[in-house]
Formats: C-alpha cells, structure tokens, sequence
C-alpha cells in the first residue's frame, strides 16, 4: 500500500493500464487482457483477450460494458 | 496495441465502424454483424446480421438496445 | 450500407416509421407492428400488433416500455 | 393510422384517457382498468381494475409503477 | 371518475393518506397499512402494518422503497 | 399517528436514530441494528448488528446498500 | 457508538480505511480485504484480498464496482 495514494478507487485500475488484468462479470464469465482504456462507468477496452467461462474463446479486442462488471483485479 | 491510442473505451469499437463485430448480451445471445452507428450508451445499429442463440436468424438491419450488451468485439 | 448515413444508432429504427418492425423483449416475447412514434429511451407506438411467445395476441395499438427491448429490426 | 399523427409514444396511451387498457407486467400479471392520468415514467393511475395472473382480484383503484410494465394496450 | 381529476398518477394515492392502502412488492410480498406519506420515487411510510406472502408479520411502522414496488391500491 | 407529522416518507427512519431497526433485503436477508445514520438514496449505517437469513452472523457496524433494501422498520 | 458522530452513512466505511472490511456482493461472494480507498457509489479499492464463494482465490489489488454491493462491514 503506497504511502501517498491517490483518493479515488478506478485509480486501481487506472494504474494498470497496459497491463494485465482480470475482469469477473455479473454471469460469472472471467475475461483477461490487457488493459487499454477504461472511464468512470468502468467501461473497458481490453486486448489480447481470453473469455474464461461456459464459451471459452480469444478477442483481439473487447468493450466490456461497465455495468455487468462486479470486480476487476490487475494480475 | 497503438502507440497513441486514443483514451476512450468506446473508441474500441468506434474504430470498427463498417467492419464486423460480435456483440454478446446479458440474455446469452450472440449477434455478428456490421457496424454502421454507435452511441455513449452503446446502442448499436448493425447491418447484415446474424443471430446466434436459441433463435437462430438473419436480419438486414438491427438496433441493438446498449444496456443489453456484455461486451463488444470486432472480429 | 449507405455512403453518406446518419450517424445515431436510433435512426436505423427512425427511418422505418410507417413500416413493420420486429421488437424482441428482455423476457423473450416477440412483437411485429407497424412503427408509428419512437423516443429516445426506445419506447415504441406500434399498431397492428401480433405478439408472439407464450401468449399469442393481437392488439391494434400498443406502447412498448423502451426499457424492456433487447432489439427491434426493420422486417 | 392517423395522417397527422402526434410523436410521442407516450401519446399512444394518453389518447386512451377514459378508456379501458390493458397492461401488461414484467412478472406476467396483466392487468386492465380505465386509464385516469399518466406520466412520462409510465406510472398509471387505473380504476375499476381486473388482475389476471397467478393472483386474481379486483381494485377500485390503482397505482402502477412505470418501471414494471412491459408495454400497454387501449382495448 | 371525478369530473375535474388531478393529472398525476401518484395523485391516486396521495388521495388516500391517513387511509388503509394495499401494496404489491417485486418480490410477491403484499404489505398493508395506512398510509402515512409518499414521495415521487412511491418511497412508502405505512403505519400498522401486515405483510402477507412466506413470512407473514407485523410492524407499527414500515419504510418501503419506492423501487420494490409493483403496485399501490387505497383499499 | 401523529397530528403534525413529517411529510417525508424517509422521516419514518429518520425519527429512529439511536434505535433498533429492522432491514429487509432483495436477497431475502434480515438485519437488525442500531440506526446511526442514513440518507435519500436509505443507505444505512447500523451498529451491533444481527444478520439473519442462510448466514446468520454478528457485525460491530454495517453499511447497507440502499438500492439493496425492500424495506426498513423501527422495532 | 460516538457522541458527535458523523452524518452520513459511507462514513462507517470511510473510519476503516487502511483497515481490513468484509464486503457481501449480490451474487453471494464475500471479499475481505484491506481498504485503500471508496467513493459515494461504493466503489471499493481493496488490497490483500480473499474472495469466498464457490471460486475461492487471491487477489493483491481489487476494484469492486459498488452496485454489485449488499453491505460492507469493517471487521
């Protein structure tokens, strides 16, 4: 935990842009990839995907829509 | 990933606009087709378009209601 | 796919004011009707109405709360 | 369909103050009653109401709320 | 019907403060007592409260979230 | 009920700071608290909290949701 | 509970910062987690995180999206 963080919580992800991270949805399908852009709706756009879950499959790129996420995590 | 890419997830997809893409709702169906309009709430207007699913079918032209939608991918 | 296209995903179902439309529902009713007023929020005048699903049924006009849409396509 | 015809969808029901309509509910419970007053949330205020469904019964008067109803219909 | 009505839907049951009214839930549960005060959101305060449904009980004052609820009658 | 009562629905909770409530949830979950604080959206703060339902525990203070609540008593 | 305590609800949580919090989400996962920071949404930025529920896991950094919230307690 840093000493002077900064105050908002999508600074958690904010910081891990071009990184990895792990995106569980509301139907319970994981999604990892690399994280290029997202805004405060939690809206995201990730590359280099892999959908885990009842449809396993690879994306280039995704727009998740920020409501049918519960958490993200950078891994 | 673009050395200077733009900021906004939705730019994601705005950069599909006439090419295909495969958007996947919250009811489980999937729908492929091409890209002619989008908006900040994700409303799509797609042409072309196959649905997968429990109904299987084709349609010239859909608008897609955006908070249907789990994510969105060019393909 | 027109060269010069209005660029709001909404106008593909504007322009099919005054011809059939097919509207599927969040709880998987389908509904045709002829398109006669539509908003912002998607919410639809139709007339000449059949639904589909588990209770077929005709109405001559009907107002479909936008909310409750999955997609509506130009048939 | 009328040749002037106003724009709103809402207009669909407002014409039916007075009349019978019925409406039908995001549980399934249909309900039909004289439509009284209206907003743009699709609230209604309904008397001399009849509730089909697993429970039925009838009201004097009734308030629904606008964000249950699937669609409604002038009868 | 009155002749000259108020024009808003909530105004059903504005009518009936200090009155018995009958509640319907999202969830089946029905709740009924006297109506105390509302708000535009149907945010509810009851007092001498029944609720009906899997677990019948009592209250002498009850807070309903306007957002749970399907229906409203003044009974 | 009293002769010159609030008009606000909230004010039903509101009067039971410092007292013992009773909070529904969506989910079916009882949780019983000291009321601390709330607000309009009935986000509540409660101390020496019970929590019933399928994981019956015991908190020191809780942060309850408001969109999570059905309703909410003083008891 | 304090003499002069604070207004608002979010302050039971915003007094745990730096701190360790269960969180309970709608779908019946709970996260216990270190808390770095939140906002009026409940968005959450937890470090140090478990995850109970059917995919037990670890996490170093999580963002919860705070419509996915039930209630969060500091533990």
């Amino acid at each position: 935990m840093n000493e002077n963080m900064p105050e908002r919580p999508i600074d958690a992800l904010d910081r891990a842009k071009g990184k990895k991270v792990l995106v569980k949805l509301k139907n319970g399908e994981e999604i990892t990839g690399t994280l290029v852009a997202l805004d405060l709706h939690l809206n995201l756009w990730l590359e280099d995907v892999d959908i885990q879950g009842e449809n396993k499959r690879k994306f280039n790129i995704i727009l998740i829509r920020g409501d049918t996420i519960l958490y993200a995590s950078p891994v």
